[in-house]
């Protein structure tokens, strides 16, 4: 049931239950029980199980207890006809994500993503994974779904907050683009809805553009996507920082990291941090205040699934918008920056 | 990490530890530690974890652990190296498989089968699979290996007993084969490992025929291969056969049934009947016996992945070696069948 390419559908309104076929299994985030007008759609799937998003969710000790109620739920549907639609942010599309790609060795998938985040970057490209102990995403597959529909009425619905946990895959992704992305993005000096949603479109192709040369992670291309992720994970993890917001504070690290190394000009640097949109990006300061409350990251890099050669891990660098470098570094060297980036006299 | 083709080793002895790298980690079945000579080969892996195969192995409850103990053994292994090398029969394979299928979004695989049932069927084609509650292989992946490791010393160790239960799955590829392999194992009055031994490259060679024909099993070509296995699978769970010889007894059901639709010509019939290998299918009478013990076979289908539509299978006919034929056929023609072989007066 495996595709390549997710067919994207947008659209205003929910789509219809009923065109996802008499096996349809709605996977979602029990929280829409309480939205008006959610509770009858839902009934109108043939099958549906709620789930409560979060980590825990992803939590690989639960999992089987899933699988148990799901398997219940899909009886007597012939395997052909069983089709997840998992509606919820990136908790919940990584869990039906990977509950699809195994179910029976795999059923149909759609994801309905409900946050900015899932819309722009988690329900694009396939990744799904579960959580082992305390480390993310250490079980999973590439598991792109068939189609995947961004609603209009069910994203511009949520809260501000959740612009701002959406930040850091926008900027990431738009500095990677560099062209018409970077160039809209880059002089808005309001962070709203529409914004979010008159990008999307260019966001997605941004991220599929690159997930298309390398949709397996094999030749490294897909590497790139993660700019910002690698000190992103280790706030994530350590300071329990939403995943956006720890992004945001990884791509700042980054981009400081590159100015220092001279792969960065000083113009582009500017260029950047006197942007509109540049003024969203933590600062020096923020910077220096984050990492005062980090611990030493290698034992999580060590552990995490990053580790390319014996106390090495690839990170990506930006040489100009548009034009990220990735470059093997050491965990030493990256201790020495996060030391530099904490102890600089001059702002 | 997935390759669609598996390259296939034919040697006499176990391949040299090393030769897998640093990052290799060996699943084997716990038995080995007390065969001579295998637990120094074992100690030269850089990883290892041993476990005790069978269906237990299998079952999603225990999985979480296992994954938190492999996590533990490939910790600081850079994700490119890591490789598993599984060593065992069937359930080994399957548990192992599907873990390099999900480990980070998916690691390196070799095959070591150990047993015929292994050697011959189940290390290839790629299917893994776990078992939730009593339902087998219900959560799973299409994950073939890179190299699978046919090792002579290896599979002509084993007792006398798992030649007949690979038998099952002999007679079956033999018979959708029809042409070279059929030929030559039709008069075999002797069912041995030489025999095996000499069979085993055109048998692996006839099922990846088929399989890559179909490899996820969309198109339904690789439905073929579940000649046999309809009624077999019933009894292996209602009965607790060895799944080969649950296989042997679901192939006479449907060579019978076969022969009462007029898809076999009773000429083909009684060649079959009366050739060497054909004594060591059950016949009428043995039939007859098992289906005297078995419960209506209704909700195992019902439950199990193969229902096509409401109250059908696809069920595999033979009209002569060589030339299966795929059929709908509702719960209840089948229980009808049962009945008939069950209570059919002329032997």
């Amino acid at each position: 049931m495996k595709k390549e390419f997710t067919q994207l559908i947008f659209q205003r309104q929910l789509p219809n239950p009923g065109h996802f076929g008499p096996g349809a299994l709605l996977i979602y985030d029990q929280i829409f029980e309480q939205k008006p007008g959610f509770k009858k759609w839902i009934s109108r799937f043939p099958n549906s199980y709620a789930v409560k998003s979060g980590e825990r969710l992803k939590n690989i000790d639960f999992f089987p207890n899933h699988m148990k109620k799901i398997l219940k739920a899909t009886e007597g549907v012939s395997l052909r006809e069983i089709h997840i639609v998992a509606l919820g942010g990136g908790s919940v599309g990584d869990f039906a994500g990977f509950v699809a790609s195994i179910l029976k060795r795999g059923v149909r998938l759609t994801h309905l993503p409900s946050t900015w985040l899932a819309a722009i970057d988690s329900s694009h490209g396939g990744k799904t994974g579960l959580n082992v102990s305390k480390l993310k995403n250490q079980v999973g597959s590439f598991y792109p779904a068939e189609t995947t529909y961004l609603v209009q009425s069910l994203l511009t619905s949520q809260p501000e907050v959740r612009l701002f946990e959406a930040l850091g895959e926008v900027i990431k992704i738009s500095l990677l683009e560099g062209r018409g992305l970077w160039k809209k993005l880059k002089n808005c000096a309001r962070v709203d809805t529409k914004l979010y949603w008159n990008l999307l479109p260019l966001m997605i192709q941004s991220k599929n553009k690159i997930v298309s040369q390398d949709p397996f992670e094999k030749s490294g291309q897909r590497h790139l996507l993660n700019f910002g992720h690698t000190m992103g994970h280790v706030w994530e993890s350590q300071l329990k920082l939403p995943h956006g917001v720890a992004v945001l504070y990884g791509t700042a690290f980054a981009v400081e990291w590159s100015l220092e190394k001279g792969y960065l000009s000083s113009q582009d640097y500017y260029d950047l941090r006197l942007s509109e949109i540049g003024s969203y990006l933590p600062d020096r300061m923020d910077l220096l205040k984050l990492i005062h409350y980090t611990k030493n990251p290698k034992k999580f890099l060590m552990q995490d699934k990053k580790l390319v050669q014996d106390q090495k891990i690839r990170f990506v660098f930006l040489t100009a918008p548009g034009k990220p470098r990735v470059e093997l570094v050491s965990l030493k060297d990256m201790a020495l920056e996060l030391k530099r980036q904490k102890t600089r006299k001059k702002l």
